[in-house]
């Protein structure tokens, strides 16, 4: 069969557009939204994405503050930087970009921000109330899986989704979104067996293991939807996803493409969060937190 | 084939005899571990299942404060109880009992529990932990299907659980304790279409639907093992679980039958919580709460 790429571009573009719309409205009421990435390493790969996103929010009319510490940071000093930017007003959004110094935990670091401020779903707070359905901000990867599925209109509700990957970041609340629009969800990881086994029975399969070339044609029923959430550099630099694309394309419905898929929705997002932050967070409480850090 | 009958009996009274345990050894350094229950209903069944827990507490040498707002209690009256009690330094446990009061939300209630002090996993924060591999108590009952299937060498890794019903009490936080432990895990629920389609393939079966009678054993294949965590009350009173006993008799290689399976250990274990949490808050840690009580 016609395997469909699912592109993300158009919908990134979609988002992108709606962020900067929000930006425009806020501005108009004398508030400008920011972003803070916070970054403490030299990996170039990593502070070339993190540039990318600043040009993409300087494009969309919100605020990009780099916080680069430098690949030296102790944990300490990284805490204190997430609590003052958690209570500065002038900041919407928080990110605590990946990877960390050796020996720096996320773990600990990721309850340091400020829940109305934590975009890209990382505080364990914000993963409990996605679980029990309070308002949080689901992190940006696994809301991008979703909403790429919405944008094809591929149904979720009484389908079975195959999520391959049992993260934090990616595979539970992928689960849990997934709970929410009424999916059968079931996750396999490493320890799972035969992939074949959990991937035949789905309609829609999301790879989000790390592993170049994991998920094969052989592994899918026909007409199977594939999401490929993979992001794993080759020697020589190209970046590719977790399904082996040769052979998925001919029997999957459609796959999503890496680069040009989940990634590019996934940096949509964490701008248009931002801008929902900065709506949600209404000037009598950014002075709260203002009085709250000169405490 | 033959049926075992899993009773959770055997199990309840080495996690209470545990808990006994380490009670005493507190004791012995002068700290009593005391559970408080915040209680607004007058629900007979939910008032005697109250007192039950009380009793045991009892007989453990626990301590149990039944706090009883009564069935008219509002949302501020109960926040500000909760409140009082995480920061009281003689609690170590709480728990916020249901049914309360039409109109009052547990959601934003739940919150107010000092997860130190969360001894059920009610808390969102609790369950966002649980989900990132972070200390944190689980929500009793899914715990104790947990260590129901461990007490009975039932293994979880590499096999496929299915887990019918998605709550947040329930089937959300078991499906992350059953990836804890590798399992693979499939989730179900009243959207999902045929239930023999999501439990005829899986090694384990729990069921946390709350409807009488939903699983049968024409949904399962032989040898299947089926954790019953219904609890329905019948017009006469009798206490049932989602499980149809006739027809999975005979079927399943096990079952837990309702009552005596989930539900004693679930008690057993919001007890050994209540030790743990004691044993865990540091008498600095008390004397900190204290302080903070006082600003």
């Amino acid at each position: 069969m016609n395997t469909q790429v699912l592109s993300g571009k158009p919908l990134a573009a979609l988002i992108q557009q709606r962020a900067q719309d929000e930006a425009r409205v806020l501005e108009n009421s004398g508030r400008h939204p920011v972003l803070a990435v916070v970054v403490a390493t030299d990996d170039e790969s990593t502070l070339w994405y993190v540039r990318s996103i600043e040009r993409a929010a300087e494009r969309l009319g919100i605020g990009c503050r780099i916080v680069d510490l430098g690949s030296e940071a102790t944990e300490q000093v990284l805490a204190s930087v997430l609590r003052d930017l958690s209570a500065e007003p002038s900041v919407n959004g928080i990110i605590l970009q990946t990877p960390l110094p050796v020996g720096v935990k996320a773990d600990s670091l990721v309850g340091l921000i400020a829940p109305e401020k934590d975009i890209d779903g990382a505080n364990p707070l914000s993963l409990g109330r996605l679980a029990v359905g309070q308002h949080a901000f689901a992190p940006a990867t696994a809301q991008a899986v979703v909403e790429l599925l919405d944008h094809f209109d591929v149904p979720v509700a009484g389908r079975n989704v195959t999520v391959v990957g049992r993260s934090a970041v990616v595979g539970k609340p992928l689960a849990l979104l997934l709970l929410e629009r009424d999916a059968t969800v079931t996750i396999c990881h490493s320890k799972s067996g035969p992939l074949e086994r959990h991937t035949q029975p789905a309609d829609v399969v999301v790879v989000a293991a790390g592993r170049t070339g994991l998920l094969k044609g052989s592994h899918l029923s026909p007409e199977t939807v594939v999401v490929d959430v993979g992001t794993n550099v080759l020697p020589d630099g190209s970046l590719v996803g977790d399904v082996d694309e040769a052979s998925v394309t001919g029997v999957a419905a459609g796959l999503t493409p890496v680069p040009g898929g989940v990634g590019s929705v996934t940096t949509a997002l964490l701008l248009l969060h931002t801008v929902e932050a900065a709506r949600q967070q209404e000037p009598a409480q950014l002075a709260a937190a203002a009085s709250a850090a000169r405490i």
